[in-house]
């Protein structure tokens, strides 16, 4: 990796206020302005500054310029759809034991959110293949991941949940569909022997019919758990607690191994 | 990936009783036996064939075998210290943005179960430098990194907190340590400029000091966490709610970005 | 309020052992006994002492005596089922707007561990009337309410989920059955108008279930939570965090208040 | 009791909006009027209707009329600093051993919320104390008791953190002040033999404080937890899931039982 060197044209920045805790992401273009809400930033006082560097708005309020890490990516995505959440992205990665060079499918697509950290962690020896029945959905994911520069990873497809998936003997299926049972003996079908199915789900009842079908259909070590994410407020003179408010929910998670059918 | 392959000689494997949700992980050796609460189960009738076949015990009892997946080994490492968990490892390897390739810090070593993960998600071009003061603890890790097959990627070196790192513009550095604190500045020295330095802490007070030095010592974009997962009952007949004992805390987490000092 | 006065023989006693966190329940007579992990204590050196005296055991450990709190009964009733844990009994306790002098319905009974406290909060103005539909419940129950002291507020019942309840007009009613919507339309018909029931079910299911049948039979205001209790460690040297093992799950609660047919 | 009259004038009035959540608390009077988001509902309309009464205002929209529950009173009362919350507040109702007819002691009285649960929670033969350092707390906090009906039972006194009480023999006191450490002692001398002592502090500092006082001047069995508490989204067809959004934090609890000093 080449990692220390500077930030330049044409790549993605992000722009963080350490104060607001609050951030911008965005192309890095000659000539391009950045409207905060504490007044402009040029991005020619960006090009060619290493990453952590401090940068003046035009209101001389101070902000920090960085590569966007993959967390950014997902939060800032173009959103059509709800997104897998970064903490429940974090342990699906886990349940669905990623490595580089896998081949993965993914369905739905959505907004393309937990595609752009399967492509991250695939690296470019492995390959994700991500389907969905809407054009638009496929469409806006794919511009997604153009910016995160990961598309050359992905093989976008459209699929109906139900059809068989055109690729076999894959290393860990992904499912986000109002329906995900109805894709488990496709994903059965795909899988090479032994892998993992991972899902999402918004509600106990998907949940339930979820782990019926994964039983029925040739899968094992199921697991299904919800995330908390807590975060904490840490100040030095007024102490240390968690904030006054949180995430209450986003999504039931699921992970399988296939077994042969015996 | 050539995963269709069957379970061959001197793989680990997993023994999977999905009755009683427990497994057994042992490295398949001919004429080997594997003792377990219901019978024994010769490694003969397991080698040759593929991920996910039903094996029976001498009993008649019903198992599954596999290749472990990180969690397992993570989980069944040779524990000589705490672990970090699944959980707090998942929400980790986003917060330090992590890609096949980069190049890694990690203090204290520990037991080697976060190192064995690292390791995966780096890949073969990647390297883990792991730091540890106490040399049984670093012997006892380069062998759970040995049994996962992942040594290659791993330098095992002897430091104490506070001593600056043999290596520099690392991608991102990890600190376990009862005084993380004293290890905040060697790890601005050695990380790149931008990435990420990641920390667990088992105390509010501990939290609490990490945070102020992390500021201090040129870092931000802070983020303090703590990660719950809740295990749900899902029975066909009884039906869905949360499981009665759940883990109540494993540790406070913490991500922060390197800062130019200015 | 006379409660300055000295423990004295027929009284139920709680001996704490404030180093191993464990407490006894007994009711205190001349001449008794009561054996520890830590040697025995005789009775008479409790007698006529205040509340939170030391008391030496016969291996000289050291000892709390006090009178029980409600929560030492709850968890220390003879149990022939599930109970309602405080946790949960203290968010109903407010969501049936308890008083003194309220007259409620609890179904069914379990081991009278809720009844205790609701039938110590009514105070000796008011009334709770138990039912179960089994007779060994009850009679459990019945003994348990004795020890407490709070038998004379209790009318106990035998009664089928589903029957008619024999009073009319109550302040409240809990539900705590596996099929809590049999007995909705009886609750209807036994609460004075705007007055709450309430309810504990172990599933989604059940908790599904309920609340379609409340919405059908007149009842509004419908609140359905689960509550988390965390302790914390708080340990001068060591620092603060929250125990590393806590209580999952215990119970969906639903809350909802009674509404005129139109 | 005598819960089934009709409302009437002059008595406080909660109006319901089952389809947004959303509730309204006055004093009902003749020819008032009340100002809603669907239009305007007549004072004149409720009065002499029971409890749960269906009311239409002036756009036909379908609200209903109850008598407020404490919790109500606690959620709405006029704020001039943060509130105990219900889910803390019950908690702290078994933590206090409550009961009616006790004499309890309050410091700072804040707002009044938590006055109003313990006052009505004593009922007519018990007694509360409350006290707070800024006399236009005490006497926002009287307004807020005497619109609950409730301020006959509650003594209200000025009085700075660290300062005896004025009265003694309590059966139990709650401390709601920023250094809640300086109060601990006085608690102690005014408390009967064996009584609770609880106190609620936002930061995990003020809670280590707390805490290594109460060991130091003479309390036991010392309890230390948080409350969470998930509302459940129960729709018949979308299905049941906790909410999205949930309160996170709103303080750390702690309760314990005076001992003698030796």
């Amino acid at each position: 990796m080449n990692q220390v060197r500077a930030l330049s044209y044409g790549e993605s920045v992000l722009i963080w206020d350490e104060e607001k805790k609050k951030s911008f992401l965005f192309v890095l273009k000659p000539g391009g302005q950045l409207g905060t809400h504490k007044g402009k930033i040029l991005h020619d006082e960006i090009a060619g500054k290493p990453e952590g560097s401090l940068v003046l708005s035009s209101t001389g309020a101070r902000f920090r310029a960085f590569r966007p890490f993959v967390t950014d990516r997902i939060m800032k995505v173009q959103r059509k759809t709800q997104i897998v959440y970064p903490k429940d992205a974090a342990w699906l990665i886990l349940a669905m034991d990623l490595k580089p060079g896998m081949k993965i499918i993914e369905m739905g697509t959505g907004s393309g959110a937990f595609t752009i950290l399967l492509a991250q962690l695939v690296g470019p020896e492995g390959k994700i293949y991500t389907f969905d029945r809407r054009e638009e959905f496929l469409k806006n994911a794919e511009e997604n991941l153009k910016k995160a520069g990961l598309k050359d990873r992905v093989v976008f497809g459209s699929l109906n949940a139900g059809e068989p998936f055109p690729v076999k003997d894959v290393d860990a299926v992904f499912l986000d569909l109002p329906e995900p049972w109805l894709a488990v003996h496709p994903a059965w079908e795909a899988l090479a022997p032994g892998k993992a199915l991972a899902i999402i789900v918004p509600t106990a009842e998907q949940l339930k019919k979820s782990v019926e079908v994964l039983k029925e259909e040739g899968f094992a070590v199921i697991d299904t758990v919800e995330i908390l994410e807590r975060r904490l407020l840490v100040r030095k003179k007024e102490g240390v607690r968690p904030f006054e408010k949180m995430v209450g929910f986003t999504g039931y998670l699921i992970s399988a191994r296939k077994i042969t059918k015996q």
